[in-house]
């Protein structure tokens, strides 16, 4: 869900070349939308990039969902000099696994999104207000019925595949169920049929902190002084969640940011500036700093993350995750599968911990049960939940081999 | 590290009996303690409980040490009508594993702690005001020191066993280590040699959410008037910590907590009120109140601990944590051991993600490889790190074959 930097920077990418310079694109659907809670709102906008080009017969777009914290700049340059490219380069441009020589991809920022999809931040047409929480309560089908109404603009035909990894593997999962007439392949990745009471549990801090900052005022903040502190926290907080324990070890371990105050070498004193009999000389700075590489590293995920993000959307989002739950109302998961009709890919990464693995594979089994084509691949991988953002030729051969199998 | 009602409440014990009402006592050291990181205080108070007497050779002492989130109250009742014992009953009393008829049992909340003992929230003798930030940084290694001073104080001449889990397992090795004179066996729980990155990442956005609460106010905020929404949210994130995926998920899975919101079923609305178009009718209750079971039982969790706990010591604590590490400078575990002489009993529990049991089988390898008696137990357990605090007849059972081993 965090940026493929976030851990190994720069990626290396898939064997291929790259898209270039690309421009984001507004879609702006006139016609009212109505969400599954009963709410409408009179139209909505999405934005989104495109790489490669719709063939003739209009059959070879591949629809990628992003990630929580994602959006629809996912491969490419705004700017020849952008320091980083789309967050999942990697894996789409010329050559690529996705081969923008062969195929049309298209990603679109979600709707309750913010960063230039109609969410809490957007002006609300009724008051020419933001919305904030005025928005309707969003669930991934609501996300998923949206982004359908861009692939009809664009007039494509069928979905050679729709792609998405952790709430994108969510909403490609439910593309399939709901346009089983438009999507002709699924790949899920770090994903999961429903959310566990953990990661209900994680999300759940996560809008307490951002709810309990006196800032965030019942959503209804200025645009330039939002609840930064809560965001952060939630930030840094799910951050964790999303890397293994492995990888922070070998990433961090015990490294210790500052190695002297004030010249005194820390570790002379067990990692502590020196004190004064009775402590009064220790007020500043405190003895709490940020002191270890991993704290440093933690507090610059939740600073960038507060620069990008929204915390209305972040709220929005997090809770369609909460509530996303393929199960039937007897606990069947296979009946979700019965109407779709797309072969599958799903994805387990061995150190996600937030969607372990057998999360994953309980869909795939559920949707051979429901007697679809679907395969469950597993990726080794140190690197947790984010793995499948990350350089991994495994998951790249994968992915090639899923788009080939169905020419074969 | 936190309640053993958390999870599962009353928790059953171990056959025994109970060890009654019984009466805090406080020690009063009028010596200057010197801490690690060189500052003094002039004095300073230990609140301790004890149970069963100690025998005429004054060997028969077993010391506890609590965890994060303890104190001194780890057995019996204050008054009759608790309701409820304090965190250990189900292993301390009459015929338990740690048999009040045989042993002499001591527990005191650790220097720096806010339940009676010396700590941050006590009156700096200097100044006459609280020493909030103004007391000194403190390590595991300190609060073993102030408790040696109790033992003496005491007149008990060696313990039998030192024991503690979690933040108390870190205490329970230290004693070992730097009074090998006094401590004839060692029982360390669900603890780790030294905190993980991941672990130090956890304590470290808690520390944020307090530090970034405006009420913190450097440290420096009545006693009445802390920072209770950042403590909130540490505690129930670290809560998360101690239990596991599973055990949430057999407890909470996804139960709603509402059923109904003004009489309208939230199954028939995807768990949403009824919003008008636009949404306007949204604002209160938001979509953003407690929905799901385990979301209104962290609440309770951060709640209940705010009322029962400092902020600061809050964050002392979990920087003692975050230093400990046992390691040499050569990275080498085996050399802090080599002091040591008591017996030790290493057990790590498999649910346990925050002090995973390979951190606790290395702790019983390195004594090992020190050429020191240790025995590595294994116990099979859902219930995730707090799995030490609770019912455990597997736990029961190696706590009296350790300590009948001695006397064999």
């Amino acid at each position: 869900m965090s940026d493929a930097d976030a851990l190994l920077a720069p990626a290396p990418t898939a064997d291929g070349g790259d898209v270039g310079v690309v421009r984001p694109q507004d879609f702006v659907c006139k016609e009212p939308f109505k969400f599954d809670c009963g709410a409408e709102i009179p139209e909505f906008t999405l934005r989104y990039e495109t790489y490669g080009e719709l063939n003739a017969d209009r059959t070879n777009a591949i629809y990628i969902c992003h990630a929580l914290s994602g959006d629809h700049h996912c491969a490419g340059r705004h700017a020849a000099d952008d320091r980083k490219p789309g967050w999942w380069d990697n894996i789409i441009g010329p050559g690529k696994p996705f081969d923008t020589n062969k195929y049309f991809v298209i990603c679109a920022n979600c709707l309750g999104g913010c960063r230039g999809s109609t969410g809490p931040i957007s002006p609300n047409p009724r008051t020419g207000k933001r919305y904030n929480l005025d928005f309707p309560a969003l669930t991934i089908r609501d996300m998923v019925r949206a982004h359908a109404r861009l692939v009809d603009h664009l007039g494509v035909q069928t979905l050679a595949a729709v792609v998405g990894g952790s709430m994108g593997g969510m909403m490609a999962i439910q593309w399939a169920i709901d346009f089983p007439e438009k999507v002709r392949g699924v790949i899920a990745l770090a994903t999961t049929a429903r959310q566990s009471a953990q990661a209900i549990a994680f999300n759940a801090v996560g809008r307490s902190a951002i709810m309990q900052d006196p800032a965030w005022n019942q959503g209804d903040y200025p645009p330039d002084a939002g609840p930064n502190v809560g965001l952060a926290v939630a930030r840094m907080m799910a951050h964790i969640t999303y890397l293994s324990n492995k990888s922070l070890d070998s990433k961090f371990g015990r490294a210790k940011r500052m190695t002297t105050v004030a010249g005194v070498p820390l570790s002379t004193l067990a990692g502590e500036p020196m004190m004064t009999i009775g402590g009064s000389a220790s007020a500043t700075p405190n003895h709490f700093g940020v002191e270890f590489e991993v704290e440093s590293y933690l507090q610059h995920q939740g600073q960038s993350f507060v620069n990008r993000f929204d915390a209305n959307t972040y709220l929005y989002f997090t809770k369609a995750l909460d509530r996303f739950d393929l199960h039937g109302p007897d606990g069947r998961l296979e009946d979700a599968f019965k109407a779709m009709s797309a072969r599958a890919l799903v994805v387990g990464f061995t150190s996600d911990w937030l969607f372990p693995k057998e999360q994953n594979q309980e869909i795939a089994q559920a949707m051979l049960r429901a007697g679809r084509r679907a395969t469950y691949a597993e990726v080794t991988s140190d690197l947790g939940h984010d793995s499948f953002l990350l350089n991994s030729p495994d998951l790249y051969a994968l992915l090639r081999a899923f788009l080939a199998a169905e020419k074969s």
